[in-house]
């Protein structure tokens, strides 16, 4: 009826040519009903990924995938005026920012609906660590959602399956097809779903190093202006700062532990790092907001923000005040030897967290709630020999050999008195 | 158990490297088996597509296709000394040259094993073509092969499912996945069943041309290159041939209308292109094999080639004096015009003989026996407008209407006196 198939949009890519709106409308609306086959797309998606799409296919590819389900909307109304701003981070070792920065951008008097993922592989997810908080539930019906933006100002929750359907089948097919590292199918993937979920306002936090999945700055910022660009071509302030990912961030991998540092933050505690990269993004979300009269370094000082977060942990049946859970069994690593922190591979790290039971390998597998990795030193800082360097938490102690194994490749001691060259945390801003 | 996994196949290629010769028998046997999924395959497929494989990738590749299968032999004290030598075609409009050279060949002293196909789309397929014989059958046990060669000289039967099945498989999914036209693909496709097939020598006939699936001389001589080194690192004399189709061969496409030509040229007959092609293909066979002290055309003008192809006809169950089938409806399509016809485009000619009937558009469609298009003038022939240039068969006049349009915009008539510029028929020789 549509007059289009399956080979002749494969044969337009793999030929260099430019995919028609009327093409990628099809082909995304017949992948989702399954009319065209799995192989199909996958050959597709590696023509995709080899020969690129321009930046018209990229937002009518993305369109086609918001098509596929629901289009939410926070209408300003409904939210007490609140305008609408959210975050979104590609994935990074210990980056737990969401959680303390949706209260404290709330505090703010911004409304932030953030729906978010489990994690996958080394990086941890943001509903895997909120999960390890007594009574904590991710699921959030769109109703509850709007209640909770309205009363509290932040929601941190699981997307529901008619939000983009056509991307979960296609990121299933990407992740065994080898067809994940396309820049075009990355950046309709996320976009997409931002998009759909309703944001006025959009910052993009790119990582960029070893534990992320940019390994390189000029990847990440054409990852960067891609999304940037289809934000704004759907009405969505966007901004993205490339942040560095070659070194976790704060002291702590692992879901209850980086619950813990969250409220340090909240507290007005917490490693730099952190602190300092969740009040950067909270003035890029509420500029991109329009709010830019409040600074967000004050309301982390005078305790709002904490009480945004204990009224939104509450609000999803949490229990803010109880006692996070700990793993069964810890083990110290030492420091080889005397020195200066030169190097801590953020991959090293975010593999043996997984490997003690932080992640995991299968989107079916189960989590630890405390097991992770704690650090007790950062680059920049001298270590003694013989001294803590890791603390290692599992339920299952026989996983420290192999968090131990990866670990012993992650630490580089340069001598006393050296000065490493640390890259900034924020290491570009596209926008 | 062997530590090979279907994306790091994939991704080694899609990232321009050569795939190890582990990596391909795995992927190959793995996916013969079931264990690497279709979507995974036509992934792969496309980034050989984009990335190309080296000589050694593809000489490995075709050895893996060869594996998931038999491997046939035929000794040489079987046949009676005879040595094997096969020719293969890509395939071409009205390109019956198998019929009258298999016989030939035999009528030399070589023994051909012939292992061909059905047609699918605008090409005729030989086995479609001989299945007009009356009681002829295509299927033939390993055993009477082996007979029918040391007796006749000559089969041409169907090839066995157990002959490289993962290109059986392979190819089905490269027909929807757009990913046909990989040279590398191609080559270790028709490869894998030449040299499973036994042969000693095996000269292939390259088409080239708007009736061939390839339309330019560069992609052909590639092909023909790859397929010849191919052979070469397999122990069989190969040598290509890349021969014009952008004219239809001989004055008939179609099955019951091809095999009656063939006929007529081995009885010393027929159009002038299809004899010359014959011959020089069956002089390439015999000096491949070895046998260069007998000139093949003695044997057709002496009728030894006409005694071959009846015993051969014969041995497989046909009667090679019963009447042809023909179809129940002709029309005739006029000269539109004097003049010197200069131009008669090949893929059309298939198309129409395709329309009539004699030809299928899935697997499992039947062909006519009778249907097809009789040409009556060649490219360099004078016409006029108002009298024959093309006969068409049918069993279902409905079928007139379309083979007609596109038979229309096939020919290209000069003025009286006009002299067309025609290519040669051997366009190039690889070897």
């Amino acid at each position: 009826m549509t007059g289009f198939d399956a080979v002749e949009v494969i044969t337009t890519k793999r030929d260099r040519k430019a995919l028609s709106d009327g093409q990628i409308d099809w082909v995304i609306a017949a992948y989702t009903r399954g009319e065209v086959a799995d192989e199909q797309m996958s050959a597709l998606a590696m023509a995709v990924l080899l020969n690129g799409m321009d930046r018209r296919e990229i937002s009518r590819w993305t369109d086609a995938m918001i098509a596929s389900g629901v289009r939410m909307s926070f209408p300003a109304e409904a939210l007490g005026g609140r305008p609408t701003t959210d975050k979104h981070s590609n994935g990074g070792v210990g980056d737990k920012i969401t959680l303390p920065l949706a209260p404290l951008v709330a505090a703010c008097g911004a409304a932030v609906p953030q729906l978010s993922a489990r994690g996958l592989g080394h990086t941890g997810g943001t509903l895997d660590k909120l999960e390890s908080i007594p009574g904590w539930r991710a699921s959030v019906s769109r109703e509850e959602m709007l209640a909770q933006l309205g009363s509290v100002g932040a929601v941190i929750c699981a997307a529901g399956d008619d939000l983009a359907p056509a991307d979960k089948k296609l990121y299933a097919l990407r992740d065994v097809t080898g067809t994940v590292e396309a820049i075009p199918l990355i950046a309709s993937s996320i976009m997409s779903k931002k998009i759909a979920e309703g944001t006025g306002a959009l910052v993009l936090d790119v990582k960029v190093g070893s534990g992320a999945f940019m390994k390189d700055v000029s990847s990440a910022r054409e990852l960067a202006a891609t999304m940037v660009a289809l934000g704004t071509d759907h009405g969505v302030r966007t901004v993205a700062l490339l942040t560095d990912m070659d070194t976790p961030l704060g002291l702590t991998a692992g879901n209850a532990l980086e619950v813990r540092e969250s409220v340090e933050v909240l507290a007005g505690g917490g490693p730099p790092d952190v602190v300092e990269l969740t009040v950067t993004l909270a003035r890029e979300m509420l500029a991109a907001a329009g709010l830019d009269g409040v600074d967000p370094a004050d309301r982390l000082a005078d305790g709002t923000a904490m009480d945004v977060w204990k009224r939104m942990v509450r609000a999803q049946g949490g229990d803010p005040d109880a006692p996070l859970p700990t793993a069964r069994e810890t083990q110290v690593v030492a420091a080889p030897a005397d020195g200066v922190l030169v190097g801590l591979d953020a991959y090293a790290v975010g593999v043996a967290a997984w490997r003690l039971g932080a992640g995991r390998a299968r989107k079916e597998d189960p989590v630890q709630a405390g097991a992770g990795v704690e650090m007790h030193a950062k680059p920049g800082a001298e270590v003694r020999g013989g001294e803590p360097l890791f603390t290692l938490h599992t339920d299952e102690p026989d996983r420290f050999a192999r968090a131990e194994e990866v670990l012993a490749g992650a630490v580089i001691i340069a001598p006393h008195g050296s000065r490493p060259d640390l890259p900034a945390l924020v290491l570009d801003r596209v926008g």
